[in-house]
């Protein structure tokens, strides 16, 4: 069942690897199926140089499995929350890139700082309050969706896709999983500008306007980047 | 038409991803050719792995489509401006490479700090002012290419072919496409030892006489660096 | 003899190379066999590139070498005391890595300052005292190992596997030779992880409920990452 | 004629590039042939990629061309200067690798921090005066060998084969070309750890019995690193 799916969830997961971003067996891509609502996503702790389609898990949006001899993600339950808290997400990717996770080991936002910044994010890329023991020894990959969602509308999610768990990682997402590694990739790039523009400037700021034109040229009503028809 | 020519700007854009200057798509190479007029350039948003020859779009000095398919990256007319303002320059290279964006996001000028940086540019590499707003919210990608020009003669854009848009990144150019792409190397390289310099003796300065050394052994009418005949 | 046992050898200290852990014939794995009580490590100052398992040298815990035509690495003595010191050790790594070794150049523990950290490590990574001269000029390779062991019980070393050695670099250890090569490969990208958070915030700090859930969900009684049965 | 100097020299060249110390075309490396007293050295300003035995061009130690239609690299005149000085130096590597030019820009020495510079370095390593207008517009190459040369002596160069010029980069040397390349591979590693190490700690320094532990296990009279009649 959904066999493209998994072909396609598959592949988003190994791009994960080759784009470097990924140690070990850390980190996972998810993708909503809109027809059935199910969700294939990386089976947990399983080795990216053997990962086959066949791997990938199959659960629907309470956490069923519905098909698949492995466990999922233990991540699965924070997929699941984005998933079920802003409809306009079609995939998500979590890693434990370099960058990115130090800016959420400082418990930092990443600030827009530039035009790479803008052309992906609306916007600074939040991080999490830190979470509470309650929330932290009950259901925890739960309630690490319940904390992002805090900080998100479902329009906001459409214009930040990507988010620091404090202390933890990066969470990112888009229009279906390859979109969401995408996201990771620019993410990564824009969180080692960020620390080195702050370690030489740490005051500096970006011009709104900047922000603006770059992010709407991309991704705004009259968007002019990219091709229209032939889109590659 | 101009076959050859796109054989070239193809090339000359994959070696920037293949040199490690390109996340996605970000980036891109145009080239001059003087006995028509016409320059070639990549087409916007298109995936480097997938470029052919054929996809490379021919325009004029004025922005009209000659030939080509796709549409042409978004910032042609920044090439343009430069290419008009400028005739000694026959290639345009742009990126976000790592460390000459971060400069650029700090808005500072890459101070020549060692021969490395001699060898190739003839003094800093100028980071342009913030544009306005009206800049911005007009012809924003040719206000671009007007705020490079205000730093640069045609002589001094000879010797130092690099610039930083300020919170943008960098361009650089040379006598064709390729040779704006090794510019585009070198501007990183020399961008990422300038950062780590200046990071541990923030105010570092380098000797003139070096710099004169250095540039003029290779770019000055008495050059001997490399081969005279057989250049390769 | 054991001919299993040293293509296991051969194979970890390769994987330390390919995974970018090794600049020149730096590193070396071992490897516990329980059943003769004898240990495989690399032969001292031989190329990865050439490294075939009838290289590996094999020596009883008292440090007499039983089958090899090779000296074994210098570090021999410091392998062995840990194994003599800590029974659940199967497996040891040295390395000198960029970032683990930065630490211990600067004489630091490397703080657990987020969840990539606690995935692995229960806690601090300790970074042994300085050595006396009398332990530098005897038997520095064994008494290299005695101040490691000065750190640990055979309980904290089955949780932390891993220690800095003063103005030297990092010793990790495993279930086996390629889990300690995991150790490794974590530790290294923790490192870098943690130098870049301190240089940003230099009072970091972490929360221990987090370190408690993440350690405890991969590695407790109770632990649920991963795959049950079919471990791959 | 040297065929076989000229095709080691060949390799030895490549590997700076595999390596990763190289851009472009920056650096070069020459072996001295001890028999006929001539220099085989990389030509000037020849890619890496197409670089053949044929290209290498062979000097003698004033610097007359012996052998090779191309110009020999313009550091020529500073490897000859060393090879007169310093009868141990079999070989040479000059690079503008990385960390290594980063210390040189900054006018500093690298100071021995750790192990893995104790490992090769019997010292820190030195970085030369500032050169005179005099010594850069007259016999510039030249007078670069000459204040590396006032630094050493032939038994300091045997201990320490590797320096800084000051503002430009680093050479190396060993007991042939591709023992100087090796050099400049520890070289830089070195220079990358001692960055970050003063960058974290900017007064650290190093136990002087630790430095001589580790020079002279490797390199002592009675030096117990490696294997001993089959070195590999």
């Amino acid at each position: 069942m959904l066999q493209r799916l998994k072909e396609r969830v598959c592949r988003a997961n190994i791009a994960l690897k080759t784009e470097g971003l990924i140690t070990l067996t850390w980190g996972n891509v998810s993708e909503l199926d809109r027809a059935t609502g199910y969700v294939a996503i990386k089976p947990s702790g399983v080795s990216y140089d053997a990962l086959t389609p066949d791997d990938i898990v199959i659960v629907d949006l309470n956490g069923n499995k519905i098909e698949g001899d492995l466990a999922p993600s233990s991540d699965t339950p924070t997929h699941l929350e984005l998933y079920r808290r802003f409809p306009s997400i079609g995939g998500i990717t979590h890693t434990h890139s370099r960058f990115a996770t130090i800016f959420a080991q400082c418990g930092r936002s990443i600030p827009a700082l530039g035009t790479t910044h803008a052309d992906a994010f609306y916007g600074d890329v939040p991080c999490t309050r830190p979470m509470t023991s309650e929330e932290i020894f009950s259901d925890y990959e739960l309630e690490t969706g319940r904390v992002i969602a805090e900080l998100f509308t479902d329009e906001t999610a459409a214009h930040i896709p990507a988010v620091l768990v404090h202390s933890h990682g990066p969470f990112t997402w888009g229009r279906d999983g390859i979109g969401s590694v995408e996201n990771a990739i620019i993410l990564e790039e824009v969180a080692a500008m960020a620390w080195h523009t702050l370690m030489m400037t740490p005051d500096k700021t970006f011009q709104g306007e900047l922000l603006d034109k770059h992010y709407l040229r991309k991704h705004g009503a009259n968007a002019y980047y990219g091709q229209k028809e032939t889109k590659r």
